[in-house]
């Protein structure tokens, strides 16, 4: 493949690894989460702590109760070989088991490092930067 | 073309056609719509009886009031020759005649499975799963 | 490159241009938000009046307060040599510098024209057209 035939298919296959993530973590799907990252991947996020390896990345999904939705929009992505750089936009929604009415969450940010493998692009490190407190904002709805 | 360009060239037209259906819907432009189906396509959503058919799904463009925002974010394509499935999110939120305050819905998935034919890529049938009962939601606003 | 490879990295570099229109303006910096203009570029929204030239641009950021939140989805773009129109849409979010919750702000679309210059594709005109009016929203949560 030519150059940018190349640069083209790595920018396709890194925002298809985002969406899968999104989809994984928001269904619970521990092993293919922990599998859009390098053995030793690591997930940071504002007000939580570090995430580090798999096994770690498994349990983070298990931990986390139904109901979030990660919707990535805006990617810009610049290759450099067999690393990567991507900056997305984040919007988190909440639904519920109940169906009831879906909240609108938080935006935020993700900067990634990624690096292709055997088997694919796969995540080296995303750091979420939120633009609300979460936490914050549940005590608030709680409040209510 | 190369196989990775015809790829790439695929991808890029299934995520025009959808950004197309989301216009098409919420201007109500019932014929641009019912153009992005294939004659006998399907339109399954949570909740709605399914729509079968362009006349049919004209139909269901000109039945619906104004005011749906279709939202279309992280697609997952896969193309086999001339079949393909899309699996991408969705968000919709609500607008107004008068321009009062744009309300977020509800998120949600579509699941597509779409065809090549002369004209292009078309969808032959597609689900949309929603997060939220959207029916339930606009009664507790209504009781406000 | 050949013909569909062009359009491709075209399409690539002005989805690229916008995500970097969104955070630059976000980010408040002027500099690098008036860079993704031409010149003589012009920037229209439904509400506000024109913006037209890069040090009216840039004036238009720092004047802006803190707080709004770009995301732009489901592009169609039309490359007709050096020229390009692209329709997106556009989701309003407000953050706010205490963190604070994040507020749904509007949906609405783009519709833009681009020109390819030596350094890249770069806006010529963008009309931002809103589906709900922003400072009545404003004023009714002010009021609540």
């Amino acid at each position: 493949m030519s150059d940018p035939v190349q640069r083209l298919v790595d920018q396709l296959e890194i925002r298809e690894l985002t969406a899968r993530y999104n989809r994984a973590f928001d269904d619970g799907d521990a092993e293919a989460y922990a599998a859009t990252f390098v053995p030793d991947g690591e997930m940071h996020a504002t007000g939580v702590p570090n995430t580090v390896g798999r096994d770690a990345l498994k349990e983070l999904v298990r931990l986390t109760p139904y109901g979030i939705v990660h919707i990535t929009t805006d990617p810009v992505i610049e290759i450099d070989g067999d690393r990567a750089i991507q900056r997305c936009t984040l919007i988190v929604a909440n639904r519920h088991e109940d169906r009831s009415a879906v909240q609108f969450g938080t935006t935020g940010r993700y900067e990634d490092e990624l690096v292709r493998t055997p088997d694919g692009w796969r995540f080296k490190k995303r750091v979420a930067v939120l633009d609300g407190d979460v936490a914050q904002q549940a005590a608030q709805e709680a409040a209510q």
